[in-house]
């Protein structure tokens, strides 16, 4: 479903008065997490984060839960979660899994860590 | 399978002599594409790389192929093509649904797409 236009000033509205149609309906929330952790901490940020992988995809709210790494930067990881809706995740947040993993992670940081969230397009939101 | 160690120069290196372990073997290669469209193409595009995405998950060596779009910016689209070896994008790049998608987005780039390669972490490469 079609949800967002945009107007002659660049700005996305609601308003099918406005000409351009640039953002269709998505229940999901997919949100990429970008973690540098310390060159010593690899190992255990990986296992810890594989940990919590596996108890969040078995959350009702989580589609998706892949941990990546760049081959090239191996102290960069990105975490692919999939939400299924816009509610779940603070439900993720209050499970015990996300609270240990959060705290374990926690002093293996390089830097803060950033998030960029997404619209889903394809494939359709039953098929994730 | 462990296959990266980094030694005291900060460098990766297959050698086990290093101590610091940082990068795990998986035979599949994940690719993030970021494509800024022009405004009055986003529609267009997104037709576009819907089709072809479409027709790319059927293809042996590509396990996902997921058309993302920043809500924030609706030009803004995120590919996410998964491969499940190193020869798979290749063999895509062979097939007519690439090849005119390519040829129908051409002009529809605001600015040339760049992209990142990941190495998999999770899930296992048969789980995906």
């Amino acid at each position: 479903v079609l949800i967002g236009f945009v107007g002659a000033n660049g700005c996305v509205t609601t308003s099918p008065n406005h000409r351009v149609r640039v953002l269709w309906k998505s229940d999901m929330l997919i949100v990429h997490v970008q973690v540098r952790v310390k060159l010593e901490s690899i190992e255990a940020f990986r296992r810890a984060t594989v940990e919590n992988a596996r108890q969040s995809i078995k959350e009702a709210g989580i589609a998706r839960f892949d941990v990546l790494q760049d081959p090239s930067e191996p102290s960069l990881f990105l975490l692919v979660e999939v939400y299924r809706n816009a509610e779940a995740p603070a439900r993720h947040k209050e499970t015990p899994h996300y609270q240990t993993w959060r705290d374990t992670v926690a002093d293996m940081m390089a830097e803060p860590r950033t998030s960029q969230k997404y619209n889903n397009v394809f494939p359709s939101d039953e098929s994730w």
